[in-house]
């Protein structure tokens, strides 16, 4: 894998399953998330590996949404901080605002090692923000000690700090799990979830759903961050957004065959 | 995951799960096998989880290529193992021919985990199809000393037995690699694939290919094989049928929006 250029067709593709054996051997990963990848692969697959005109409108008003909250936080599991760790943090840099690890299978192990893996990100977050490195540094990362519970959840899924996912008023959650997705709606938080499925719970129950993969639409999600306040649409019609989505993956399926 | 009921709407595809992330803890898989399961619970998912008219006519079409060949043949790799081990069997008891463990990623800690899974695994079979008893202990397991090479192929994913695989005429492999699929087809045997993917190139370059998830279509494999000679289509086209799985795909996908 080491010796794949930049330039190979599916370089990003075969990188990411790169990052994410190599973080299932450090014991970053539940068992069941190479699986999860290999789905949001087949997915991405429909959606020609591109981001797509409705994913780029969910991404600025994911944007605004996240400048405009008063407590915003980053939701982090294994599988998001194996793709793309530096990236969150730059976004929380942006956002001057904590993340939070929270994984659905939570040992101490795990979250030993995701918490760690973060920590040492944060060096390869200022490599690619230079110019944010002085908010990089100082992003708290959360999880050690979760004091708090999101309601309606059942075991050590909803551990939580309550001054940090517990009193968000506007959360971005890569990756997240259905169950989970509803119990933060359920809160009145505004959930922004970033999901390779459309036709998945969390795709359907969260405010606003990124249908996109990670590693691409986080750089654009920092880009608008960083082009500063925006508005947030009074009506962000998620369901219109996850319907053009399909038709999206309709018309690439339609002309493959 | 032991306590899922057997009524649970997603059973058989948390059994999947459960199968394959055993396997991975034994040693019988290569890093990128979980991954692409997931890529074919998603097509499955496509597919409404259930075995369409267009798979149904192509198993029917393989049980036919099978009970004509003249030296029929089933290659297998490790997540076919870990899933349907003991199926395989019972196909290739009904059809008195050998099992041929071959992998993309060989070494020797996987041939020697994947051919023992394989032994262990007749009992399973009988259990399940004791009136096969006798044929299945002894359907011979190949793999362990391959003294032959498929031409056009580089690697240790190559090689085979010259009493197996290379002189086959018609071949099983379920979830082939493309490359592979195209090498087999290249020496002029009847290839016929499964694979959940109708537009990936195994599915394109074999003869003919079952479009359906494995542990559900071998068991309707097995009634046909056992249902006794059929004739073959004088011409099966493959690339209708391939065309019949996606126009069933895009029904689903649009009618889930």
């Amino acid at each position: 894998m080491g010796d794949v250029p930049p330039t190979h067709p599916r370089y990003a593709s075969l990188m990411a399953r790169k990052l994410l054996t190599e973080a299932a051997s450090e014991g970053m990963l539940a068992e069941s998330a190479l699986i999860a990848h290999g789905r949001g692969e087949a997915f991405d697959y429909l959606l020609g590996e591109r981001t797509c005109d409705a994913a780029r409108k969910a991404i600025g008003e994911v944007a605004a949404r996240l400048l405009s909250a008063e407590r915003p936080i980053i939701s982090v599991n294994g599988n998001t901080v194996a793709l793309a760790g530096p990236q969150v943090l730059a976004c929380a840099a942006v956002l001057n605002c904590p993340v939070e690890v929270n994984i659905y299978y939570r040992t101490p192990e795990r979250m030993k090692a995701l918490l760690s893996a973060l920590e040492l990100q944060r060096e390869e977050a200022i490599i690619l923000y230079p110019e944010l490195s002085q908010q990089i540094v100082v992003v708290p990362i959360l999880g050690a000690s979760p004091d708090g519970r999101i309601p309606n959840l059942d075991g050590p899924r909803a551990n939580c700090h309550s001054d940090g996912i517990l009193s968000a008023d506007v959360i971005l959650v890569p990756l997240e799990d259905g169950d989970r997705c509803e119990a933060l709606v359920g809160m009145g938080k505004t959930v922004c979830a970033i999901d390779l499925n459309p036709l998945s719970r969390t795709a359907r129950k969260a405010t606003i759903t990124i249908v996109d993969e990670l590693t691409r639409c986080l750089p654009l999600l920092i880009d608008d961050l960083r082009g500063g306040t925006r508005i947030p649409s009074e009506k962000w019609d998620n369901e219109r957004n996850l319907h053009d989505m399909v038709s999206e993956m309709l018309r690439v399926l339609d002309d493959s065959s």
